[in-house]
């Protein structure tokens, strides 16, 4: 059985010292499930994301999308900050409440050149879920001198 | 446990009288599973489907996500002829050889007005996935004069 | 000629009432043009969007299509806060330098239920986009019950 | 002033070898104009492409904006046939009657790996959009061992 590349541990330590907004100890992200071609992510409900009408903004819910394919990237072929989103597509599903959001990336594909990759976004406690989305990143290696 | 509102024998016969060319005793596609929340479709192959290189096309991945979703909306609300995509978003992940293609929908959403789901596209035998789409229909009832 | 329902002054207000952190005196977001089909934003230069590397992120790019779209419908429809996003896909382009982004948005389909537009966003005194958007907005009227 | 790395005759006769369906003297599509970023392509109605109710399928739709974006590619970066269309994402906007489609595709980016384009589709005559599509094509030089 392949491994992740990393840790959890790891990759809070690492993008905590490249976001510190996003995973350091006021962040509000944390890894919860990493695995070779996945992951689940937690976004701690904070009361700036709310919209009129008491639900999380979908700009709150398009972030954790990206930000949980990226870590799915990143355990899958190791530390490459020069991947970089290519494309996001989201459907808004139900809205969601003020409570924490789990998001459950599954790699559908790890090239290369591109991974895509696909984000069920659950609100805590609830069963179905508040939005999916499918993404792709572009995967460029240091050695590559080519866009 | 709820199910599906019609039954794959049914779902067939109505879809073979619209589309004979399609669910006929010619056509290519046969409904594999029928849940209340999603479906599983087979293509069986067809050569006039290959291009160029020995790899079935782009369109007949695309056109086998619609009607997957399609027959996955039909399952769950019943024969509602007025269900149109609004919106097809596909990755294609891996080229599919000369096989049958099988298509596995998931219900994401079943609103009043709009369904969403996902359907995940596989080469008859392989493991991997070759496409995945998401789709959008607009439900209508034949009580609603609005559009 | 048909005009806009409401002019780019009566949206900046209603829009600060709603949106006082986007739309009041210390918000990024100016509306810089009004049609029929149509509308311009600009997003002043925040150094809270950059990331490593100095550009703004993907996700201030996002927030800007979503509401570049949503002011375009405002604008056609009149004032109906019931509209909300169930689709948004973009395409990452070319990554925007320390400046203001710019987001020209075209409404494609304006029906009763179902409003499309594509926004296609530019970084300030640049010519090729740096990001291109389509998403579509269900419409709700007060007096609809259903969703 | 770039020109067009082909001239809409060689491109005729070179796809018409390698699709002679598509584009042969029974084809049904057409170049009608080329440009360095752009080009316009007219699908000839033909029946087959009706469904119930007498609009013509999504799939016909769908297949001319993949085919529209191809040409946008081949004529701005020469006959590349190594390109390949990685997503797809469609609106279906308006119900097209039993008419010629005409497809207008913009490049958005035209990169050493990826190439992005949005696609609308016109009815023949008629003013509004009936589908508008954008779509991401992978390109692979002869010389390149990677995927």
């Amino acid at each position: 059985m392949t491994l992740p590349k990393l840790s959890a541990d790891e990759l809070h330590r690492l993008l905590g010292g490249e976001f510190p907004q996003m995973f350091g100890a006021k962040g509000a992200l944390s890894i919860e499930r990493l695995e070779q071609r996945g992951c689940r992510v937690r976004q701690a409900f904070r009361a700036n994301t709310l919209r009129p009408g008491g639900t999380i903004s979908g700009v709150a819910m398009m972030s954790l999308a990206d930000v949980t394919m990226y870590i799915a990237v990143l355990a899958a072929i190791g530390w490459v900050p020069l991947a970089v989103t290519t494309n996001l597509s989201i459907n808004f599903l139900r809205k969601p409440g003020p409570r924490d959001l789990l998001a459950e990336c599954r790699l559908l594909k790890l090239g290369k050149r591109l991974a895509v990759g696909e984000v069920t976004i659950f609100s805590d406690g609830m069963e179905e879920p508040v939005a999916h989305a499918t993404t792709t990143y572009s995967i460029r290696r240091q050695t590559d001198s080519r866009w």
